[in-house]
């Protein structure tokens, strides 16, 4: 268990399912994002941060030993915002982790790193990067930061190329996308409990049927999904189009960001 | 759904079973083989037709948009036998399919095309061609056609190498190479189904303790055979007896093809 | 079914499970130790054998169509006690194999054979040797040994790089490495089931969440482990201390074999 | 050095450089094409042969203990010649040789067999097969026939792709596939030669700075191409328009014959 | 042969070689650095730029078909300065040369992408990426950037990993990482020469016997490096202190880069 | 340069050889036989030693900062000698390396660690070991002697599996497992004279043109050969009969080693 767990990105969906799920894993739960989580409940603490601060984000991470990093843009914008959230902003939760402790943390990459990636290729840890927008070329950066802190300092990442973790997938692409929130949780567990944890590459998805990916190279970390998304696929058949074959959403693994413009 | 499904070879025990089980996937089936097959049935329509014959292969596609192509020699024979249904067929078939609206096709090649592998190999979709006949030859060129027809005019077609597809396994080697009903038909249902299905290789077998075949590469399909053959292991080892250590039943993937003359 | 399966190192912890557990794969069970086993049982012969002794070997395994060849030392030692029983024992007992019909043999190799990698690397049957003492280095002479007497003189074997089989997992590092009693049993049952063996690799390993090895090369044997470690690893967690980040229970799949001395 | 070779295809471009250049190979060289080959010189003969007449090539074959098979289409062509030369008559040369002795054969195939993959692919032997053509198709199954024949039979053969074999290279795409008439000559000998062949795939070109083909799974033969289409860049770039970036002839390794259409 | 060709970083060390050495590749060279560089030549512009100011790297670009990107910083240093040069500036390179006609990029990457690979690690093109410093990871970023714009707006770059380009090998290490001047040109030229160039990784270093990297992946642009850093061994090894088999010179392939701390 | 090199095996081929052409490479040598070697020349030392006497070999390793190791048997033989010679002589030449200086070591393994592989696979220093004797598996024995050596106590040994080191090559097959003097010697000096060698796998063979191996894992050493066995081609083909297809000297790796019986 660890004693001070920081999640950053709390308001966001994920954030907001990771806070409501995860108490069990620190004795106190630091929350942030850039504007104001709901208050601090119970073993919780709440505080606004720009990841672009560095001071703020070195208050930030002083005294967790462990880091979930939701935070940040999490899909397509402008150069400017993902500059300052996800370059600037990774640059100051690594250095602030070299500067005071060295915690363990959860990276929440993307799938939009390998998102030029073709869906019938099947991918594991060494596919080449192919982001799909300069979303997923942060995510790229981060990665690289991930590793670098890795290999000069010590500080073990793992690199957690999230698919969509919804309540339940709601469309076709997400059939091979879904991570199940309770997929979700064992994850973080798993990550927080091993006694050597790494760098890893991670692709967060359940055990669906319908898969782009391989972890069999993050095997020694004892994560075993549970959920698949194929109970939910008459739903899905009987509720969305089908897209055609030849749409982004039925050839590349990112899905409709490949088809994103650059936000001016 | 499928507009009208063409079954081919749809007096063979695979094409019996078909129909009878595949009446959910269109909602017109179109039976073929070089007999008449019985009587159409209610959303059936029933057409004799040989396959080396290009104009009545063209009048047999016309108006389909899937096929399940069955038919052909299916066991080694005589190469002028071969050489009509499945070399000129398969060439009629399609050109047919590229002049008649580009149906999907699933092609019923063979374990026979690989048949000179070795069981101790396991293989996937990136082996290369051992076949163990002038069938499986033939089979060898049939997927090159559908892989020429699929790069250079856009027709789908699932390459799907068929292991013994009956009732039970009734053999040591069929512990391996079983594929049962029900795990044809779900596969049968996941190529038609995908938005976007391309030109794969699948090895058809069950999810067999027993196994020399590896589908990652089509995961993407979310093909999840429910099937295990370990459960007739008991009774195969009582009724039948285990061939030697140096039995090409024990040697080869393509077990007594191996062992086959050519026919004249 | 065997007409005689020969047990070595039956007085061992393994040995003494297999006795209990597999008296229905051979009309007869022949037991050795070095010191002297239980009286034998109905259908049991019990042998007192010096594996470095070749004639008291040859003697011992005439008339067995089967070996489970579980003798010698199984841990760190003195170069001499291993180069009698592991090095000139498993000379012998491949010569007497030779000359006394060839029977099938369950070679109990080790992960201390590869023990040297470390636990974020996924080892197939292709793995390079990384022997982690002198005890590993005799394990890969075996190996080598059951290579040549396939390959020049057919004598089959299955090498088991066996992980750790007892009860349960008591440790971390058994998380990963724990094979159960039960699927100890099955693996052993389908090595001498299978019309043909030849000379694979094994990772004898139960189906855990957490794993460092995959045996699809093996699939051909139709083995597939039915228990997981991690029904453990709640009560492992709560009584034993968790191994820090850099010792090499966390770093290397052999874990505290590793930091043994050479022993003189 | 061989007793008697058939050169088949004699009249072809190749042909007639072989029949020129390999007279060392063999005591007797027996030449034979659809049409009638210039008249036999010293220790030729000549043969007026359709390969797809079963009891012609028969006669053909007797006596060979080489075969150099250039014969059949070596172009796009209707499917109707294809047919009859490539499917019928290398059925027919095989039968012949499993009927005749067993000659060593160097099988003619062609890039055109794995032409629609991509110019940055660097492709060994393992590479599947994509045809760009019927042709291409063709060839496919004459590899599938030379792997049956020898699988089966013992009958060796070499697969070479041939690039493109000419006095020069003559555009952008021949930097890659050109392969001189001297280093066929020594591909020919090394295949001739080898105390054992076996079935190889071997890519047929020179020693090309620009090269998309990787031979070294052919290095147990001994062949070492000398010649280098590079000298022959200027020449080409200051004759020859270089083709955009996105034409078939930059884009995919068959070239031009990527884009024929089904000839009819 | 270019109509304009920008090189950028025109006043460091292999800018103001390139400067001399690629007058032929283009009708006029376009020469930036953040200083103004010597005075403008016959067929050349000098410009004055901050990569980091968007506006003026549109002017910079407008009118250009090639780029060869050596501009930014090259050694370790401050974060700010690697963000407004190598982050920032590589954003805005890219969002240039989608505005203004998409010109081919000669992107100089660096070893130090992969600095944290062992030196006894043999790397092509699918190498994972493991920056060894701040430097480092901007260019992996850039290496993203590169094949983002590739992916979706068709922009081409050679992504090139330059060891070490100076007029002679100088250490050790150098035996491995040396780039000869000759064999820059000829990789430049062959990188704007080629019909279609695509996003290939390329590792910049001369056919040196001592080598880390394997460049088969990119054959099909035809660049054969010439020179060989052996014949400087004997004068390194007499006038330079061989490093020590723990040093990061001996074990990494970045070398002292690995051992900078982070700059502030 | 080294102070004091061991060389064992002083009075076999290889040995005398290395006596004749390694003076440059040590202030001393130091030559070793179980037979006394030529008197000592300047700088040279001469002591007779048995491999298997431990107390023997701890005075001969003794003072010595680098060994060429080529003594024990060399050939297949009986068991009991390549025990001594091989099995215990090298167990004690790697325990006295650890007690006396870990000096730098050159083992000469043998392509008979691998001979069981056939001579069409084209073998990296990832090929699992097949020995093709009793002589070969102790050879495997060496190697992962040198792997835990390495592993557990820094010590860094060249595994260098040796082809045919001759004056030159006399028959076909040596046409591929040729390994010249100079390129021995010019191996000899890459593996002391490397800032760190780490524990490679190297095969002893020239640049031949038909060749079974490659050395690519190795090229960190700077090792190139540039001896090439086809100069002597012609002459092998006058002199010496071609063996038969099927014979063992063209089917296996290790040539008539495979064919040998266990001596008794």
């Amino acid at each position: 268990m660890l004693k001070r767990l920081l999640i950053t990105g709390a308001n966001g969906g994920l954030g907001r399912m990771a806070r409501e799920r995860l108490g069990h894993i620190a004795e106190t739960i630091r929350l942030s994002d850039i504007v104001a989580p709901a208050p601090a409940g119970e073993r919780e603490e709440v505080v606004v941060c720009d990841l672009g601060d560095m001071d703020a984000v070195m208050s930030l991470v002083e005294g967790c030993d462990g880091i979930l990093h939701l935070g940040g843009i999490s899909v397509e914008d402008t150069f400017d915002k993902i500059l300052n959230a996800n370059i600037v902003g990774v640059h100051n939760l690594y250095e602030a982790a070299r500067k005071t402790g060295k915690p363990r943390i959860f990276f929440a990459s993307s799938n939009h790193a390998i998102g030029f990636h073709r869906q019938d290729e099947y991918l594991d840890a060494s596919a080449n990067l192919q982001p799909d927008g300069l979303y997923g070329v942060s995510k790229c950066y981060g990665e690289a930061m991930a590793s670098l802190y890795h290999n000069k300092f010590g500080i073990e990442t793992a690199i957690v190329r999230i698919g969509s973790c919804f309540p339940e997938p709601v469309d076709h692409r997400m059939l091979a996308t879904w991570l199940s929130f309770d997929d979700f949780v064992s994850l973080v567990e798993c990550i927080f409990r091993a006694p050597r944890l790494g760098c890893p590459i991670i692709y967060g998805a359940s055990d669906n049927d319908l898969s782009w990916w391989d972890n069999k190279a993050a095997r020694y970390l004892g994560w075993r999904p549970k959920d698949n998304s194929s109970r939910f696929r008459d739903k899905i058949e009987k509720t969305v189009a089908k897209p055609p074959a030849d749409a982004v959403q039925s050839v590349y693994q990112g899905g409709k960001f490949v088809a994103d413009p650059i936000f001016e």
